[in-house]
């Protein structure tokens, strides 16, 4: 069929304005901006002076000297990046070494390290189910993580958030296809432990298999900070797929699948995120190497994380603020709204501490909130200062 | 409702294996074997001695001193990871700046860096339509282009490979929502053009928004190497959006987004792939900035990558293997079998020329075919090599 050439649609013509199709991103804009959820970069630079309770840092392992100069050898050794897919040249003997480190600390027969935590959930969700398997995913799952189930094909079904019965309700309803049950170890924005124990239990008893991504708690949870299957026993268990990311506790980027050998052939095989993206830079996997070394040596890490948690928590809640006994190093603290979030989150920024501060559509309405990482380095000053400066900032009605 | 708890699947009891929930991977593993399309890693040393045309580091630039140092120099500078999503405290100064110079550099209004090109490409598709949107899609399409489509809930048309014809058509029977096309500007593994200025052309026609994975294109086609969309002067249409991957020619890790900058504050408030990931690490921005500015200073880097393709392709030719004449920097030679692709890409290895092959599923059926890379920086002599080795091994019956 015939069809303009290029210069058909030159300025020389009265056409229509072609950026006219993308007219409805400014509609939305408006809709966002009236509904105060604009959201915009900040960029920091690298002597930031603010006390930071934001970040994904649990043990506060990103700028450590070791990790930091794993990072830079590995660059100066191996290059800038991988060059190509992990099947074709980007998998490197660094990349090699960190995945049996990974497997060995976190108890796992086996890791495939990918280029980030969203692209390992991807891989797992899709690799391991599909048409006619069904999906059983706590409600309060990451997003990579219902990304994976909507790429999957498999049927999907949401259940409440920490609730084994549902599951189990939802297998016992399922004609007999491959099932998987999908739950984050500890949830980022609450900072709640999912019941592995007792999913793991309904799981065997209907045959599903079990997925749990560890992000938050790598490094965090387990003995030594080996992470939340190790630490209800469930670590090396022959029906158990564990996600990790390498960019929160062992500062760095990049992801990785632990589980069976067999599991992780498959994956290699067969995941597109694998198979079709580049390998993880290796200054990230050097990083992330260094990162896990250091914790090896030092297992007391982990422990300190928690502690601080609940010291924050503690002191926080005796100040009359709304927050839950943390299950690991994320420390919650309600608001008011939404807009007395931002506001309240802003303050403790101008008096120099940041913090995350969630609202609709992250978490459910009504539900705003602080959300503090009690980065397992903090002093005691900088503990006190934190919670001077969050308790003095917050909004008349935070009290419980 | 009643759910046995962990101990009750303790091996006391007679339960069932637990692992039989995978033994499902075994049947599938052999079927691959059986097939003869079982996939392994090979890790590499970092002195590693054959010649590379497998990898996508078209300009020679991952072990480029200067692109390892600004690596190197950033993880020391910034750490190991960005810490945080780019929305919480994962936008360095740096990101800012790679940012800035990338959309310069490729003439674009703005820019938005993201972990990979593969989230980038999650991320635009996603962003950009939505259910009731219609998606035109090319048949070669990368794979993060395809599971793009699949996470959108778009109706998506696929169309023949490099059909403006068959887009236009597709078009024209859409009832008149939002309309994106989509393609690779250079197709990986055959190393052939999409007709992007017909493209354009067909979407002003119908009111459709284009978008062009650039991964392949940045830093060989256009002018300084500026980019497929450069090359045909569409680089800053209002109406098409760009992504690229700091991967391949810039020897880093990471994507972006390039666009009208009303597009990119829509992708930096609500592309999931964007807010819900961790910022790229340090050091891969830094190592993807080092190259973009040797690069900008030594532009001809781009036209000799596209001279050394016309060189092997020619070459190769005149040997009597079949390849098409390459319109960047990927040439592919067909190869008679799958097999027989398999058997001379080791046979090109066991004599020092490490190439890629491709075979059924990644192609289709009678397609397989070897793929080399033709880096810019490869000397006469290694061409002269490759092209002896190459031919040498080919099998009897690769010759047209
Ligand atoms: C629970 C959870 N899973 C997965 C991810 C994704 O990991 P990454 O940032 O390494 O892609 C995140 C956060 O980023 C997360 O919080
Ligand atoms: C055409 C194309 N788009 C996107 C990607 C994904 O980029 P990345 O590897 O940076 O995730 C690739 C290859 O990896 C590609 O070949």
């Amino acid at each position: 069929m015939a069809h303009p050439t290029a210069t058909a649609a030159s300025p020389h013509q009265a056409a229509p304005d072609p950026g006219a199709v993308f007219d409805w991103l400014d509609r939305e804009a408006a809709l966002r901006a009236r509904a105060g959820l604009t959201r915009t970069l900040r960029s920091r630079p690298s002597d930031d002076p603010v006390l930071d309770l934001a970040s994904n840092d649990y043990l506060g392992l990103v700028r450590h000297p070791r990790v930091t100069r794993a990072a830079a050898e590995a660059a100066l050794r191996w290059g800038g990046g991988a060059t190509g897919s992990r099947l074709v040249t980007g998998t490197t003997e660094l990349h090699t070494e960190l995945e049996r480190e990974l497997a060995d600390f976190c108890g796992a027969e086996a890791a495939l390290v990918l280029s980030s935590g969203y692209a390992a959930n991807l891989a797992a969700l899709t690799a391991l189910t599909g048409a006619g398997s069904l999906i059983v995913s706590d409600a309060y799952n990451h997003a990579s993580l219902i990304d994976g189930c909507r790429l999957s094909r498999a049927e999907v079904r949401p259940v409440p958030h920490r609730d084994p019965g549902a599951v189990a309700a939802a297998l016992a309803g399922h004609d007999g296809g491959r099932a998987l049950v999908v739950t984050d170890s500890l949830f980022s924005v609450d900072g709640d432990a999912a019941p592995l124990p007792e999913l793991s239990a309904v799981c065997r008893e209907y045959g599903a298999a079990l997925l749990v991504d560890d992000a938050h708690g790598l490094g965090v949870l387990g003995p030594g900070g080996t992470g939340g299957p190790a630490a209800c026993g469930l670590a090396g268990a022959p029906d158990t797929v564990v996600t990790v990311t390498l960019s929160k506790s062992l500062g760095s980027q990049g992801g990785a699948v632990l589980g069976p050998r067999r599991v992780i052939r498959h994956l290699t095989e067969t995941a597109r995120t694998f198979i079709f993206d580049t390998g993880l830079a290796p200054a990230a996997a050097g990083a992330a190497l260094g990162a896990l070394r250091l914790l090896r040596e030092e297992p007391q890490r982990a422990g300190r994380a928690r502690e601080v948690a609940r010291q924050l928590s503690g002191r926080l809640g005796a100040a009359g603020l709304l927050t839950a006994v943390p299950d690991a190093a994320v420390v919650s603290v309600r608001a008011p709204s939404p807009e007395a979030a931002v506001a309240w989150a802003a303050d403790c920024r101008a008096a120099g501490v940041a913090v995350g501060c969630f609202r609709p559509p992250s978490v459910p309405d009504g539900q705003s909130r602080l959300r503090l990482t009690a980065r397992g380095d903090l002093t005691e000053e900088q503990i006190a200062f934190a919670v001077e400066v969050i308790s003095r900032t917050a909004p008349e009605n935070a009290r419980g």
